[in-house]
């Protein structure tokens, strides 16, 4: 974290508490296991493309958390022209918003990190997919996104040149934008109890 | 796609229209331009680590999709060891849900296409992360997940073989799991308009 100069009066920048950021960095340093995080996610198939997700408890900076009095429920679901009702977005549809999240929290922390106000920040994305993939027609057709496109427009009390180190920082520092750019094992099993 | 005994008379199976499946197979097959989709997502940051982001349109199967009549709109946040107010899930949470939903799918859909009708389908997924890797802490940390872990419960019409065959299948068709399997490449640009 590239920390050039935060005014040591500020109490909150963009919103982050730059106290509390500095404690949580120093005693990662000090002990790196306490960067070690496990999220958990929980999902029920309902019927066809619907499917609700479960996500409250995690394991991170040494122990349990049970910061959430209730857990967050999401539900997945499909248009009809992939056989399903609108139920929810669908599941590339929530890769983008985690995507989307992931490269506006990375950027507006390190922002804060180098003292950067920021004014606005949006996102639009767009992903490209041959159905054929899941479908199995062709072999030569990858299931998943061929390309996501990412087009930022910000607004910071910093020059261009600033704006554009730090975006391509935060894409090289973004844990889902990294899950995606690199190849991440997913191992699944299946259980009987 | 593996299409074993499907019986001609059932309408639905999985709760999937067995003729419209097949219909989409159909034309994709004899033009598949029809195939090519893209999916969208807007996001706009709050403060800190909330943000929200508006999925509706999409393009997919020849046109634009108007099926829905309002977005769906979704909050990322963060919980307070992480600087926020567990204002929603976080995006690497958010991942997992994606995640699951998709290899749920792809399992249900699969399963309809080889005549396998399931009665109760579940998945409890862990991710771990160092978040030394977001932080830049140290450049040989990956700050994507280094591994995620899906456990299955499924229970079905076939045997257990058909079960690990189709599951089998599904890891290498999901679209999701594929998208965090393979190297995707992420274009990001800003601009100023």
């Amino acid at each position: 974290m590239k920390q050039q100069h935060v005014a040591a009066e500020a109490t909150h920048i963009n919103g982050l508490d730059v106290q509390a950021a500095a404690n949580t960095i120093a005693a990662m340093k000090a002990d790196r296991t306490l960067a070690k995080f496990q999220f958990r996610a929980k999902n029920v198939w309902i019927s066809g493309g619907e499917n609700r997700s479960t996500i409250r408890d995690f394991y991170g900076a040494g122990r349990e958390d049970n910061s959430r009095g209730k857990a967050f429920e999401f539900i997945n679901g499909e248009p009809p022209v992939l056989l399903g009702d609108n139920e929810g977005a669908n599941p590339v549809e929530f890769l983008l918003h985690a995507l989307a999240g992931c490269v506006t929290t990375t950027f507006v922390l390190h922002a804060m990190a180098r003292g950067i106000s920021l004014r606005e920040l949006s996102t639009v994305l767009e992903g490209d997919i041959d159905l054929r993939g899941l479908l199995g027609l062709d072999d030569a057709v990858s299931p998943g996104y061929e390309q996501i496109r990412i087009r930022m427009h910000v607004k910071a009390d910093c020059s261009d040149e600033d704006l554009d180190d730090l975006l391509a920082y935060t894409q090289q520092h973004s844990p889902v934008c990294n899950t995606v750019c690199r190849p991440v094992p997913v191992k699944i099993q299946r259980v009987t109890s």
